[in-house]
């Protein structure tokens, strides 16, 4: 963990603490469950921040208090997140996440409970058990420091099997670090299950929410594990403005600049849910090239990924490559004809493995292009045998 | 097998055979192959026809070809059809289709290839193997009899664990009969894998085309196994005109019946396939009431019997009802807002297992309702531990 340690050191001007305990959820007959609640704090309220909220029609009372923060609130000193429970749909869900805004706004001294966003993930149908909850804040604050964000990328998870940091330094000495936590149910829709980033560089709140757009697009929103669609996707941003940018070439580059290091970073945090996503044994990545339009070349990608018979095939390192092109052919023959103008079925080429195996609209197989395809996708699996045989018991 | 026997007895004018024979693939080494060829044979050529074919964009040649059927052909007097190989994007696939076309019609003594419909199920990429299967036409021929249409509900089959047939007798002593094959890679766009609908009602081509398009909708259409859609989904109607529709009522309500009686009929092919779907433990049925419009109905259903999440909670006899909601959040969020005009989530409410589990947009759980639906589930688990265990090698 000593990697995951320094890679965590915390930007400028925040601390985060965690404590973890047990409760009896309401809606099971005496069983305990154990909950974690870990508290993002910066040592100032801040105007620079940024969210994006799941599409889901059914979101969490977490994303419709958060959606209010991002409306309503100038400034923003604290993230409240709790695992176990995503409390949505939940009787009287929305007082239940601004109970625990309050109670950390008091626990902290904030000037009010709209300067905390509160974030919930975990089991869905479940009621928050707000009074255990509040009893734990006060743990929780005492529990804050300033040196790493590991307790809170731990804090965080519930199925995931390990925490997932990422940071990077700019030019200047500015720093951004990013956690994120998502096992299952990941198909984002803005952003991933729950994702933090926080940077001490000095930015307005138009340049990190522009920022945070422009880098979800090629990287959360191009992820899938299982196509399933969280009710409780939150991305949030926030920046302690401590550290100038170096601005030697001018203010738009310098934002350029933080721009890209932040897909970058935001490109590793993908890697790292999906390699973590429940039950992966592969990791697929779909490059479409010669598209008529991004948006085409997307949804093609994203056809490929959630087809469960080629995900199946590819599970099972049988280069079932049929089901590869159904895939295809479903999507592209799914959408409006405006869509797909300019595409010439006849024109498509596949490789996969590096090896061609479908030219300009037809199959390129024989018997050692499959035996090559059973080796790399072999070669490419994450868990052996040993883990296949555990799983079903034998 | 009497009761299918006896149910899947021809109507007047068809005739029925199969052949199986093996071969060498050309795409695996030193492995053999055995491949059913089917006949389906009017006395007759008959002008009454209608085909849905599928929507993917890489649909297969004889699709291809039987577009070119429907479009061009006057009349159809023959069905040729093969499994093991689906001839989807083979390099000369449609001189492939068109060969086996020529040696039907020639053994079959028809004056035009074009007088026969051609279709392949099965692998996707390889090549049929047109020589063999031409060889084995006369063979195919010398088996046609006019009993039972059994012998083809068979020969279609691939990774089908049983013939699908079922049959109806309309007022006047019309009969139709249909068969069906279908296991997996099944969400049909206009039909589902391969399905023969045989019928003597005297009709017009417009007239048995009108009870088709309205029969696919709210059976074939409205069914998933896999999500994954088919490039080779053909769904044929052949009429031999042989016996009058009883008409007392006039023309126009004994079409609508026969309509409905074709309706009844592919919902229970629909339900045969879904029931032998590749690895299917339970039927998922949904039923949505109160939506502002059909489509929107039928973007929900197919939503939650493809949310991969809800199926395995299903298939694990583990009510995680979040993900029902989730699966119709994903739904209603990700449509255009034209479509989902008038729909108030708020007011949702779901039952499962005839329990209410969520009332007004809010969940209604508790330790009693949860362990009722365990129950349910387990109930209507169609496979027991003994499959399961069995599927893991234990």
């Amino acid at each position: 963990m000593e990697a995951l340690k320094s890679r965590g050191k915390l930007p400028q001007g925040f601390r985060v603490g965690t404590s973890t305990f047990t409760f009896s959820p309401a809606e099971l007959a005496n069983r305990k469950a154990s909950m974690t609640l870990t508290l993002l704090a910066l040592d100032n309220p801040t105007s620079t921040f940024a969210a994006l909220f799941t599409t889901n029609a059914f979101p969490g009372a977490p994303v419709l208090v958060g959606r209010k923060r991002l409306a309503n609130s100038p400034a923003l000193q604290a993230v409240i997140i709790n695992n176990k429970i995503s409390n949505v749909c939940a009787p009287n869900g929305v007082a239940a996440s601004e109970s625990l805004c309050e109670g950390a706004a008091k626990a902290l001294g904030l000037s009010s409970p709209t300067l905390v966003l509160p974030c919930s993930t975990g089991i869905i149908g479940w009621g928050l058990p707000v009074q255990d909850m509040v009893a734990a804040i006060p743990a929780t604050k005492a529990a804050l420091q300033g040196d790493s964000i590991l307790a809170a990328a731990k804090g965080i998870c519930t199925t995931d099997l390990y925490p997932k940091v990422r940071s990077a330094l700019l030019p200047g000495g500015a720093r951004i670090v990013g956690i994120a936590k998502g096992a299952g149910m990941v198909e984002p829709g803005l952003a991933t299950m729950l994702v933090y980033i926080l940077t001490d560089a000095v930015m307005t709140a138009e340049e990190l929410r522009g920022a945070v757009g422009a880098a979800v697009g090629p990287t959360f929103n191009s992820l899938s594990i299982d196509s399933d669609m969280s009710t409780s996707d939150t991305l949030v941003a926030l920046s302690s403005n401590a550290v100038p940018l170096a601005a030697s070439t001018g203010r738009s580059s310098a934002i350029a600049e933080f721009t890209s290091t932040l897909t970058s970073l935001c490109a590793a945090l993908s890697e790292d849910i999906v390699r973590n996503g429940e039950g992966v044994a592969h990791v697929i990545r779909v490059n479409v090239t010669g598209s008529p339009t991004l948006a085409l070349a997307r949804a093609v990608g994203k056809s490929i990924v959630n087809s469960p018979l080629f995900k199946c095939a590819v599970a099972g390192n049988d280069p079932n490559v049929g089901r590869l092109v159904a895939a295809i052919g479903k999507c592209v023959g799914s959408l409006p004809k405006e869509s797909t103008e300019g595409v010439a079925m006849e024109k498509i080429s596949l490789t996969m493995g590096g090896r061609t195996i479908f030219s300009n609209g037809v199959f390129a197989l024989n018997p050692e292009t499959e035996a090559a395809l059973v080796k790399h996708l072999k070669e490419a699996q994450l868990w052996g045998k040993f883990f296949l045989s555990r799983l079903c018991g034998a």
